[in-house]
């Protein structure tokens, strides 16, 4: 094991590596050369020798932010590699002070809002590559000429770490690239975001109907009022019938993380064409803008704040038992993504043919509880979603269904691609820091699923206050050695040729990564 | 406005009148016979004198349950009729015990789970109706040869009563026919459901592999467990991989409630080939079963439990709004059935052909923030969700996107139908009586839109307990009085040429229903 390990650094040392092996064997891209190679994140500054330690897969060290190194917010962080899965570790982790910097427009590639299926998605995807670019703006300064967001983010890769490293290099310029186009209108919160940019209406714009559609003239709707009836100008009807939607500045920073997830995604896919960039990732990112934190979560990563010992969740995971309903439907509605060889419907079990004719459980895209179905042929084909908790999978493939990457990716021997149900947009939440006063044991802690897996929420809260409420409050370094502690408690102690936890349970053998980021400075440096 | 109401009032006195007339115009199915004649709910016991004043949209005097009349657990009911937005009351209520009986399994119409898209859903039905020998169901006795179950329903109609109708009086029925085929495994609590019935399976099912399948033999998946194998059956490896899932009793009744809304909404779509069966209706219901109440909504009505001064909501409304990104996700798959009319894409109102080439604020089914995207030709259809609040429409025409009925429903002047967005599948939110003991003061609350609209789940939690505590605790009528006091506080009282309620807001003009049901009798009762 050690030696696999030992050849493995010395490969990436020399930063020829194609983004280090995984248990899903070949590797098509493996002759193009690497967008980025292996590393670790930059702000643990490790030297080559720590780094070959760290893929100890026996020792299994913990890395933690060196006391002289200090990130925003003096914001902890702890990892560990995994205990053998993979030769390399693939959770990525990044966290900077971004500038957004006013720009023309035309700078960004444009956000793709969805085509209809016929249109191809890689045909409305920008050509430029804009990336080198795109760089600037994660240098500090000139902050008076565009935006500053706080950053923090975690990817936990699967089938290579490729995807992870682009992604912990990257999105936080395409966030950055998002906001650009908003940076005018969120630095002026005392009007609302206007709905079309660069235009004064000088009437109601509903009424100058100069474009009559039928539907504008509708007789009385449902259930209710009237639909948008084409009056003119110049008898202007109650205003409540022309009610213009208000959008908030909150929903720009949003919009502008989930245009920015997609276009990251959009950028791997292009790039897989020149570059290596092996596997997926999930994503979980939080941005500090406004006053709030913006947590956007793809994946089974997970986010949570600890405040005065109540638990707030800010993320939830992505499964293929959470993300069922939709996933189905999908099949449903797209039945030739399922290859015929998949069935939609969802069994306790595989179905055998000698069951023909005989009565099973089963449940569809509509349904949360079960009923029985008399078996057919076609309920013999692989269910879309199959297996139980940990070890649910979708197309018998995957078992997280958000993330970057992951393009070629298809079932094993197959056409079947898993990308149209593996989605890369993320859910964002959102948690307004002005609202309270936060004391110094008050964190957001964000952790890979090597975390989550083993410590309940309530487990990680406990340990965490009580690890707090023992160190020196003034202690800047607190937070790591919090992380620390926590990595510590989710991968446990090497005994009887296992790790293990407390109460004799097994600890992760996963990659696990965690940052703790105290609240109390977004609200001192707002 | 009284002399319309007593005209109709006649014509549906003498059952000849086609299900009530509404704001929609056309009846297109008037030449047919009426599956069931207009009226207000059996329990009341209205005589025709009280039914025809009970239509005054002047007086909209409230109608409650008589002293001499009892529902199951002391229920209290009260409605009142709109102000004039139809002639007659469009919400039905239905409040029954029922007995499913067991049955041979062919006697019920099998569920139909979903098909592709591409077999016709109306070809899958059953063509038998059953309904006459369904209605023998409903007669109390034999409890010991069948399952008895309470049952209360809400459906609220637009577009005329029929489907309302209709469904308040049959909907039981189908529920009773679902929960048929699971009689058995209902009373035998100590054994979880078989998954499949009648068979004893003599080796680990999976292992048999007579029908070996690709997917069986895949290699290690991503990200965890390898999938399943086909290994021999008198090797067997280890259990984690060969997991069978437990399904719960109580998972069962979910998906008897989910069919038979399906069932009871086909149905609808035969009949309507023989009989006028207008308009479609929101569906509410309560079934008590197993000592636990299944709360299954359709719609914008609404059931919250009040349990010593906590509220518990039971269902989630089901709007334009609320579901969104359903809608769009459905209108962005399947293009046409939004008829090269509509976008699948929101904006914030309508675009103008003057804004081609500007940037606009839209969302998509994937965002629930939102951007700016230059504005494009396609972008200037009607968007697919369009409105705010009670005044969001779907393809411009119907305000709710759950229910039962409106198979025909188009958009105006179109071949665009509405139903493929309006489901008739419902949530199912499950309440164990069993867990907490109840007070007399403890009851659920059910109503339609028209009590919600005007008042807070915070504002009828504090009226009813307020009343409650009023009341002789022994006064098997007080949940009546208390429903009257609540559909009171809504309607409000007619003041300036206008419904008032407290602090000068305006009242509801909208058909209210109500239903209060005690819980401590659920406890008492099992």
């Amino acid at each position: 094991m050690l030696t696999r390990v030992k050849s493995a650094v010395a490969g990436f040392m020399g930063g020829i590596m194609a983004g280090g092996s995984s248990g899903s064997g070949g590797n098509p891209g493996s002759e193009l050369p690497l967008k980025f190679p292996y590393m670790r994140p930059d702000f643990l500054g490790l030297s080559p020798d720590e780094i070959e330690c760290s893929a100890d897969h026996i020792a299994r060290p913990i890395l933690i932010l060196k006391e002289t190194r200090r990130l925003p917010w003096a914001t902890g962080y702890a990892e560990v590699i995994n205990a053998g899965k993979s030769a390399l570790n693939e959770d990525q982790a990044c966290c900077e002070v971004v500038v957004a910097r006013r720009r023309p427009m035309s700078y960004c590639p444009p956000s793709t809002p969805t085509k209809t299926p016929t249109a191809k998605r890689r045909n409305s995807l920008p050509n430029g590559e804009g990336l080198g670019l795109r760089m600037e703006h994660s240098t500090l300064g000139e902050e008076s000429e565009g935006l500053v967001f706080h950053y923090w983010a975690l990817f936990d890769g699967h089938a290579g770490s490729g995807a992870a490293v682009v992604a912990s290099r990257l999105l936080q310029h395409h966030i950055a690239c998002q906001l650009q186009a908003v940076i005018e209108i969120l630095r002026n919160l005392a009007s609302p975001p206007p709905t079309v940019l660069g235009e004064e209406p000088d009437c109601n714009p509903y009424l100058q109907g100069n474009t009559p559609h039928r539907a504008l003239t509708r007789a009385a709707s449902l259930r209710g009022a009237t639909g948008a009836p084409g009056s003119p100008c110049s008898t202007p009807p109650p205003p409540r019938f022309f009610t213009e939607k208000k959008i908030q500045h909150e929903s720009l920073v949003i919009g502008a993380i989930e245009n920015a997830f997609k276009e990251m995604d959009a950028q791997i896919e292009r790039e897989k064409q020149v570059f290596n960039i092996t596997g997926g990732c999930t994503a979980l990112t939080v941005v500090y803008l406004l006053g709030k934190l913006f947590v956007g979560n793809a994946g089974d990563s997970r986010a949570i704040i600890i405040r005065n010992n109540e638990i707030i969740p800010m993320s939830t995971e992505f499964t293929p038992e959470s993300e069922r309903q939709r996933l189905q439907f999908l099949g449903f509605m797209q039945p030739h993504l399922l290859g015929n060889e998949f069935t939609h419907l969802e069994f306790p079990r595989r179905v055998q043919r000698k069951e023909v004719g005989k009565r099973m459980l089963y449940r569809d895209f509509t349904m949360n509880g079960w009923a029985y179905k008399t078996i057919e042929d076609e309920d013999l084909k692989f269910p879309l979603i199959y297996g139980e908790g940990k070890k649910a999978r979708v197309l018998a493939t995957i078992g997280v269904t958000r993330g970057l990457g992951d393009h070629d990716l298809k079932v094993h021997d197959s056409n079947i691609f898993i990308k149209p149900f593996l989605s890369c947009c993320p859910e964002v939440k959102v948690y307004n820091l002005t609202h309270y006063e936060h004391g110094a044991d008050d964190v957001l802690v964000m952790g890979t699923d090597g975390l989550w897996d083993v410590l309940s929420n309530q487990e990680v809260a406990e340990a965490v206050t009580a690890f707090l409420a023992n160190c020196d409050p003034d202690d800047l370094h607190r937070y790591t050695m919090a992380a620390q502690d926590l990595v510590m408690r989710a991968r446990g102690i090497l005994r009887d040729r296992g790790w293990r936890i407390t109460n004799e349970r097994l600890g992760s053998g996963d990659d696990i990564s965690v940052f703790i980021i105290p609240l109390m400075y977004g609200n001192r440096q707002p």
